[in-house]
């Protein structure tokens, strides 16, 4: 078995003062944080597409990505060679888990009985690396975005020929999925939108989609997949408008179709952004609902309107995530996925290790920052402090339904103007920042 | 009783070649469309708070409004004669609706029962108003941001004397819509969101802002009131965030809340644009959802991050509203309300006839728009041809819930790749144009 | 030679009540407005690399465009049969312009004298098929965006050979341009910026760039080419800033680098819109400096954060356009370039004249409501009759420069408060409406 | 003279690890950083009208500040409070510095020379503020936004009688700034700019702004001020678009009316975002254009679309700020003004201190972070590397005017294919990201 990034060494933690680029300056997996690893809070997964598949094209121009283990074929062998080379960069890089699109492994067929053929001999080769090296699959996926034949959407096709090549696809994925003990299964809904509703039924297309994931939840349970099934929002792009938008839609579409209870949500930073919403808002509305199930770990640039799936750098940003995360008591069976590409200029087979030690070490300051800020207590007493009103006498009679607007008017009447209370906002920020260290 | 617009006189339909600006050269109230009059299809609505008492100030500079009508007193005299002036616009701009909240009619007094009488002293003058004029409430409000006691929120307050006063409020203008025949009562959450996560708890707020809608419903109920409820979805601002982000995010907290029965949407266009959506999608939303009731008629500037309030005078925007209203038969109780206000340049009394007549004949023009292209039948024809492969067989066995991922897979294998057609977006675009004259 | 096209009839004017999807309903290429052809206004160009090489892919997905014309082969038959399927459609769609990059006419060789010799052999068929057509070349360029070489920019890469060949393959171009006839070459700075200033000396880069422009018009001289130099602002995409980023932008650049005497604009409508500009703006802008020499004509998704290139259907931008182009006394040696895609889903050749009639009406009707609004002169009247008070007295004394400070403040000292008059922005967008027609 | 702080103490360092919020943990004003003190290099400055005049108000509500000096009236005795009551706040919160317009310090009077009056009584109060405290005055500037008669414009209004009202201000804010020693005075065109090109002359309008700030440099010398004029770029709000949009914008201003020798920036990160471009670019862009002379401290938020003024608590963007203020030597005779405001729910008194120390530290951190990176010199020397193929033989060449395309040409045919580098972004981001601590 060849090498294929022999002048990459395995990352070591070498400690903050570390002046060597190929070393985890803060990303120590043994090290405890509140009673765990480092390692299992984390739960880092490598992408496939990203990693292996993702030559840095982009719509202004070719690839620039140097691939030296990619004869670029459609074989067998140069996927197998994929892998390789891919489970290499996971030993080095010492990540635990990985994501896939079915085609990211394993070469679309000309016929549905060759795809799925070619899937599971790739399924096959994945499942000796993972004996082999201890890696897991965090989820699997299929892709049902890039193929022509899905230029009007999959589950939101306006053809049935389309939605069945699509069940076909979801099938197949869920299967190998199941077969290398994934943890989850993602729907990202790539092209269920639309380009413009000038030729499109939404209504239809929603309830569509709806039957897809129930099917695909029927299939699930008959075959025994006890892994978790996600939704990921996202606003737009490649449609102007998908129905997965943000948290909030795709509560509601769980709610409408009765799927609640089947599905948690694939959060994304750069999704959040393109919606709107900072990333802790998406986690806090997400964990709220108590179906925050998984992280896309990137970033995006806050002036540009496009998924640019950055590497997550920003130390507030995973600092923010990580405090949610271990409010809620931790990511579970979910990770911290780098869907995150490096930029068209990161070209060399060694910036794939830089940006992921960037990624990686971000994150583990963001845990130890978030630890911290929870040990302190200030940030969080605050917060309480701040509603104690509502905590008991006509606060809780209030929040139990035994009130009226009758009674509140009373009450109101009789103590005159509400007496005030600063919300502290930039003391607070500025306590968060002692933090940032 | 005074004249206050003298030199305004009442706005007449001139037809499309008439160059005085102060007619109309669309809306002719009284011509029929699809079988109804254009005034029983549009429903407008004047904004007492913009028409009466916004001076055009803005965050950087005082108010540059002509008003002689007010003389700047807290007085309820003053109070009144806004009122004569108020009646004397709808008179004259033949507009048969209009829309308030609290304090724009009435003073706040210096206790609970103080403003209620004020109010209650108001809706009096109102009544009489309308009874001599025939022009009737749309809806009414509680404005719950204004006050610096709702600078944490009204309803998500984490004061409870807070929300005490806000449920005073609440009751008081419901009582007073109710007691004016106000055909809905809208719930816009102006300051129901956050400045910033840090101090804020948010399944919290959200779950008081919920108690706060339920206590309402059931006040309704207890006094009898008919007509309809209705949130009206804005993204941010005054706020960073707020709970009633868009029309997904409102159909999703109605949901959980177990609201969805008792509550319609009143959507605003400027709304929709500040939350990254067109008013088109953000309206067929609501339609599929059944919770359209009213729109706020307006527009914002594509490149400005705030909302603008514009007066709607786009045609396409008012040709693809009215479509879908058509198309759901009518906005029912609701109408076109002008949530829109002057630019500040436009100081002069005479400037809200101008742009009041900008708005109510775009919206007629998209009006006759509208019909014309339901009449021609080849936009609507286009969709349904496009989704034909649904209607029955395999498709209906999908819809129906009596597929499964297995049977679909062996379809897509028997088809080999299906067969695809273009959804014709920029020939369907160019029909579109067509009817734009 | 065959036909490419062979279910498209030659498209023809078929007035405005045509239900025929493959006639112009408006542009009437003889009929006379301001007294000329509405084609000697609009001087339309097709793009080759729309037209003929987009295959619609996106970040998202693989081609979907059928190119029964196409074998997806590097040869040189390949790329002569291109040509004649796009004079074939040049000719059906009556367009008399069209525009390239190097790399869309002709294959990159495997070293520079061999790109040099295949952009030469394709110069001579596109000569001989301007001459059977009397089809003409609006202006050429040099695609500096593609190759993986320029990963870095070109005129502002950091390596001096990335610089060389990027000379080479202006120089290449500019010669073809030249011999072809061209009215004009467009610098496009594609990845001219940065992806960050982490790695960027961006005063450098602005350096090396302008040396660029330089060389090129001293090459531009020494050869005699009479056509204009454009460049042709952008803010961002594909690269995160870019040095052109909007009007003001280029201007300054031209300014500070001494070269504002040696190019004139080209305007892109979405392009404008990614800076947050309207394109009134930027063309008034570059209009009121005289550099407005030519423009891209297409339109954005206002609530998309990319270069969608949408074709140009909004009437309004339409009338906008022409209303500037008329007021400078027509678009003179530039034209309106469709630099513009049908979206993914319409990917049959048929669309491509579907979305350039839609286009050409469009502009067709922008032309006609431009001359009919110059022809009132009434919204023309109220801009010089707002600025009355400056064109004699003091007025012409402040702007001859014959005034001062301490003149004024006794002015205003002697007048007390000015008199104010509405700006009535809202009477002249309802006057405008009337146009829209 | 009473005390307007009475619970709050003078505000000291206490180290990084005080838990004491009215402390600084990094602005330590005496430490020593590359050879200076942390409070020569900072320079802060407090906003007179966020500190003193924001009562917190927004456009959908009133104010909330608690503003116990201040009774609210017109008075000069109200005025002179005030100015105690800021002075007092400058000395606790330690700032040598101050900023104000001329309406925040003054009433306007009923007469150009009794507005006149008021600002020179007004000065003589500051004046004595600045002799018994040592602060002093960074900038002043007049306020041409606020007041009804600059609804369509100061410089740019389309009434000449407006424009002197303009320069009588402009004239009586630069004898003042002069008088009190300001190290500046500052030009923010809040209302130069346009609400719609409908109704609007935007080449006249730009040659009116040219022909004032001509006026105030010619009194400038007249009177001997050696302070530097400043204009300030923003690109929106509240106009639809203002003239001085952004850096490049006001650089191509300036150099077409020939007065960049006579004007620096002083550039706002809140503004900068507001236009799309981050703070670096903005920074970056005037510093290599020898213009950046001063620094308005604050940071928006980047999901809303308008001028937030957060305070400045981002170290990445304190960090970034004060590299690139390092580079260039200093921030000269300009500082770091807070032109940033509490939010709205932070209304208490003491909510000015802590928004002024979390501002403060953050500043600190980003000051010794800069400079830890420029001692370090690995970022630095990668830019440097990366373009080193220019620092000699053809680079040199092309650089200084020697070179043509065709001697490129022949160099790009001699050479092949150039070997390219990565950029290494990732791992330049990494680097970046040790320093954050």
């Amino acid at each position: 078995m060849s090498e294929y990034f022999p002048d990459v060494p395995s990352i070591a933690y070498a400690g903050a003062d570390s002046r060597d680029p190929l070393t985890f300056r803060h990303y120590d997996p043994d090290a405890i944080i509140e009673g765990q690893t480092m390692r299992s809070h984390l739960r880092f997964a490598a992408a496939f597409w990203h990693t292996m598949r993702n030559d840095l094209s982009d719509p202004f121009g070719s690839g620039t990505a140097i691939m030296p283990w990619d004869d670029g074929s459609q074989s067998l062998e140069n996927a197998e060679r994929r892998i390789e080379a891919f489970f290499e960069f996971l030993d080095k890089i010492d990540i635990d888990f990985y994501c896939f699109h079915d085609r990211d492994v394993a070469p679309e067929g000309s016929t549905v009985s060759e795809s799925r053929a070619n899937l599971e001999h790739m399924a096959s080769v994945l499942e000796r690396h993972q004996a082999s090296s201890g890696r897991k699959l965090l989820w699997g996926t299929a892709c049902l975005f890039s193929h022509p034949r899905y230029v009007h959407g999959a589950g939101t096709s306006c053809s049935v020929d389309v939605f069945a090549h699509a069940a076909a696809q979801v099938r197949s994925a869920i299967d190998v999925t199941h077969r290398l003990g994934g943890g989850g299964y993602v729907f990202w809904g790539g092209r269920e939108g639309y380009s413009s509703l000038i030729n499109t039924d939404m209504a239809r297309e929603r309830q569509q989609l709806a039957r897809l994931l129930e099917m695909a939840v029927e299939y699930k349970h008959q075959i025994g997949f006890k892994g978790t099934f996600y939704i990921e929002p996202k606003p737009m792009e490649p449609t102007t408008h998908q129905y997965d938008f943000d948290v909030a839609a795709c509560l509601d579409f769980l709610r409408e179709f009765g799927l609640l209870d089947e599905f948690m949500l694939n959060i994304e930073t750069n999704h959040a952004t393109l919606a709107s919403h900072s990333m802790d808002h998406e986690l806090s509305a997400a964990a709220a609902a108590g179906v925050l199930g998984s992280i896309d770990a990137n970033m995006g640039h806050e002036h540009l309107g496009w998924d640019t799936d950055h590497f997550p750098t920003d130390i507030y940003l995973t600092a923010r995530i990580m405090r949610i995360v271990l409010a809620m008591g931790g990511i579970g069976d979910g990770g911290l996925n780098f869907d995150a590409k490096r930029r068209r200029g990161s070209f060399e087979p060694v910036d794939l290790f830089h940006a992921h030690i960037a990624g990686m070490d971000a994150f583990a300051r963001g845990l130890k920052i978030a630890a911290a800020i929870r040990a302190d207590r200030r940030l969080d007493e605050a917060i309480q402090a701040r509603y104690a009103s509502w905590d008991d006498g006509l606060g809780q009679d209030i929040m139990n339904g035994s009130c009226t607007l009758e009674r509140l008017e009373a009450h109101a009447a009789s103590i005159g103007e509400p007496s005030m209370t600063s919300g502290r906002e930039e003391m607070l920020d500025a306590i968060f920042n002692d933090f940032i260290r």
